[in-house]
């Protein structure tokens, strides 16, 4: 028996556009010869879809979206992920539901058990939790169909969860042929793994293969990662569909031998990811083109060769905006990188309006000296030009901060923070490099000088980030372990034997920024823990 | 038998402030006569504590700090409220508890049952829900402590919630003396006259006196307006605390006659609303200063008296920034508005800046007409330098800008839209106008020009909203049916004979701008659905 698993990359909201993917793989699937034919969690309005869940006709559409989907089915057993009214009174509105389809008929649903509400999910706002766990018969085979976190209960102690009911479980005493994972488990690097080993539990358990169904794509902030996969009773991956891209595939359910498959090194997915994040971050909004500024800095030159790889070298543009500090050698770096890369290139010095400030200002500073307002007033220059360019043409303003920076506040607001879109704002500066030698491994695209020069801002004479920052990999450490980890201040200072006086220093550091990061752009996922998207802090508080 | 209401304003994550706040008050209440003493949910901590509570050591040190309060209670019954461990492996890490104490003993915790996961709050991100619920003895009374929610489900029609569960319903059955309710129920205009009816359902059904225990306070961008009351068995409120202030109240439980109370207009009800989440933003953080452009517009007039009002007119610095394209008129009303206020006003002409962009944009842009470009610029140039005077004397910047803008991205990214805190972010435009009659009710403070003269960005020749707004009142209506009732573009035309077409078209524009909210200033809330805190909508999507 065959089945078509459709890893599809659908838009929020963008009922027409999904429903008539969805109507597509299902001609696919019977060009293909499968049987079965599965679409991921939420396919209908794309995951996530947060509070449009709560307008009134949201909901409906996407019933009535359904009910295309139920007429096109012929010959197929189909299962397609959608939010669907609760029908009683008691509880939330919704359910997140799988809808279990045969051949133009509805059998029924199964409505999602666990409802993530942690880190990046909220389904516990909108969702009420199922109750009723069967199986389905599909010619002579007992199917389960389940949606992705109902099945990562039965391997809890992988991933800090811990809800009071395991459906997996429940199914345990049937005798299954085959279960179904519809899923929209968002992207962190090297999730891949994570995800196998928490479905190998579940087939050890039910002695079932397993097919889970995933979505790709960008939406937001997250990144979907495709990845959909066959695995036998022995948990052995046999089938694994690709990283990053839409993909129709169509599997045998008899297969016993793993197809092979090439996996990605863990920087080749980092940068794919991102490239994915990117391009759907445009193309779903309608734009085209990136401007971003090119400081001769690593972080700069890696964000253009993601804006690049995303969006076509044509679609991108640098502007140089040198001030009086800034080295030749910088702007010799950002003329070699977008050379390197083919990429337009504008050069606006920003020594006139810097003056213009500085003598506007000075009745008012008289004789204070410089400091940190002048730094940012130089910031905010080129993040003024910038949008500019983005207002008269239509560019959306890539911002090019990394994680170190934006934990420390080591970045201006409405200056180096403005754009539409943070790129790397989830990368330790540690994972910029590696990116940058990623990109490089064929040939020099970022400068070797870019790569080999000691990192700086550049907004006052000879400034280094080392000026400001500690080294950066203790920073990394103490942002891994406060952020994404959760320690305390004690546990990160005894466990790397650090001066407790330091990592508080850092801790405290990081909550003072977050009145910057609130504003920041938003950024791209790609770890267990991100700034933006998962992470809610108060502002005004008083902890460590 | 006498019952000390502790209305206090707690700082998040303060645990040393707020707890010696708690220690000051069971002192007044053994100095006042009083036999009980309660303090509101999540009290040792502050609320909302958000992902704090995640760290490591944030619950061991509340922990820590409800030993301090049960040894300092002597002679009293204490109910205070808290995050503690959740004993069991399942389920969520915490309960959202209330600790009751009896003369130097802890005699147990009440879990709270209804975790709201909704709108601004995101407890069931953190919480487990309780299971119990018993009643104490003491001096022969039987007492009920339920917290905030777990009575909001007895009024459910009220207020649009379902949860399967109902402790007040498990609570009829007992005879009962007293019930506690301790809330962190945050702000919206009118919210008394709401949590007056929800009360009012849970004493007629368990035909007891209800005293109610309300933080009062800003954290962030929620604002908690007190107004902690004591209802007989009738529902009748025999005592209600102040609003907006902090009040150690001692109420006796046997009074029978409501004592008098001066109710607060819409109008003064709002504007005490924001003075408060203004103070409390900048004293809870060190801050003392604010400053803010000054248009000679109703938006920034407004918003200067409520700093005046917040942090002293010594505090509040008014800077204008006329332009070539501001009238005369503009700059007397900013200067008249300053001198009445007696505030400092700076004057700085936005010209220079301005042609210096010019000219350096001129090679790029070229022949292109004027856009909304040149008047972002202006705009731009405007925030620039509000920041310089914030990075160089340690002023927080406010924002102006009101939620009719907002709605429909009528405001500059990175211009008027810089700030530490947007003040009136949540009001209609129709509300600046009520707020500035107001503040005018007993002599003119803000001119009477600026009320009367139509509203105008000024960023171009002869600019007025009303070029690129539709009708004020117009807009509101579809922004508060929208947003606030989550109504479909269909309803709002048909229930307010509006054409399908311009209510669909008001609803993109709402949409499209929600990258510029994305980035804007944390904004106080005050109405039952803020752009900010409490709507999750995604940025990139093809919903209507």
């Amino acid at each position: 028996m065959n089945i078509c698993v459709a890893q599809l990359n659908y838009t929020v909201g963008d009922f027409e556009g999904n429903t008539n993917k969805i109507l597509a793989a299902l001609d696919s699937a019977r060009a293909g010869g499968a049987e079965l034919s599965v679409f991921s969690e939420l396919a209908l309005c794309g995951y996530p879809p947060e509070d449009l869940l709560l307008q009134e006709g949201f909901v409906e559409e996407m019933e009535r979206c359904l009910e295309k989907i139920i007429k096109a089915s012929s010959g197929l057993f189909v299962v397609v992920g959608l939010a669907r009214k609760n029908p009683s009174n008691v509880g939330k509105r919704f359910f997140n539901s799988a809808a279990i389809i045969e051949n133009g008929s509805l059998l029924g649903f199964h409505d999602k058990w666990l409802l993530p509400t942690y880190d990046v999910f909220d389904e516990g706002r909108y969702f009420e939790p199922g109750t009723s766990c069967r199986t389905w018969e599909y010619k002579g085979k007992k199917i389960a169909v389940l949606i992705c976190e109902d099945i990562w209960q039965h391997a809890a102690d992988l991933c800090g969860i811990s809800y009071p009911r395991d459906p997996v479980e429940m199914l345990a005493k049937e005798k299954i042929d085959c279960l179904i994972n519809i899923s929209a488990s968002p992207y962190h690097l090297e999730k891949l793994d994570l995800r196998l080993q928490v479905c190998r539990k579940t087939v050890q358990t039910l002695k079932c293969p397993l097919v889970l169904c995933c979505q790709v794509g960008g939406n937001d902030q997250l990144i979907f990662d495709g990845y959909s996969f066959f695995l036998d009773t022995k948990g052995t991956a046999l089938q694994i569909a690709k990283a990053f891209e839409e993909e129709i595939c169509i599997w045998d359910l008899n297969q016993i031998k793993p197809s092979p498959y090439q996996y990605l090194l863990p920087a080749e997915e980092l940068f794919s990811a991102l490239v994915l994040g990117v391009r759907d971050y445009f193309h779903k909004s309608g734009f085209k083109k990136a401007a971003l500024g090119l400081s001769g800095g690593i972080d700069s030159a890696v964000v253009s060769c993601i804006a690049v790889a995303a969006l076509g070298k044509e679609n991108v543009l640098g502007i140089a905006m040198p001030s009086r500090y800034s080295s030749s050698s910088s702007l010799i770096d950002a003329k070699a990188l977008s050379s390197n890369l083919q990429i337009a290139c504008e050069e606006i010095p920003i020594e006139a309006p810097f003056e213009t400030y500085l003598s506007l200002l000075q009745p008012h500073f008289k004789d204070l000296p410089e400091d940190v307002t002048e730094e940012n007033l130089q910031s905010r220059i080129r993040g003024t030009l910038l949008m500019a360019f983005s207002n008269k043409f239509g560019y959306i303003v890539l911002s090019t901060g990394n994680k170190s920076e934006m934990a420390l506040g080591y970045m201006t607001l409405y200056g180096d923070l403005c754009g539409g879109l943070s790129v790397i704002s989830d990368l330790s500066k540690g994972q910029v490099y590696e990116l940058a030698h990623f990109i490089n491994r064929h040939q020099e695209i970022i400068p070797f000088s870019t790569i080999q020069k000691e990192p700086s801002a550049e907004l006052r004479p000879n400034q280094k980030d080392s000026d400001s920052l500690p080294e950066y990999d203790l920073l990394d450490l103490v942002v891994h372990a406060y952020i994404e980890q959760g320690k305390s201040a004690k546990s990160i200072a005894k466990e790397n034997n650090l001066e407790i006086s330091f990592v508080q220093g850092l801790i405290q550091k990081i909550h003072k920024a977050e009145y910057k990061r609130r504003q920041a752009p938003p950024g791209l996922r790609v770890s267990q823990k991100s700034f933006r998207e998962g992470r809610k802090v108060p502002i005004v508080q008083k902890w460590e």
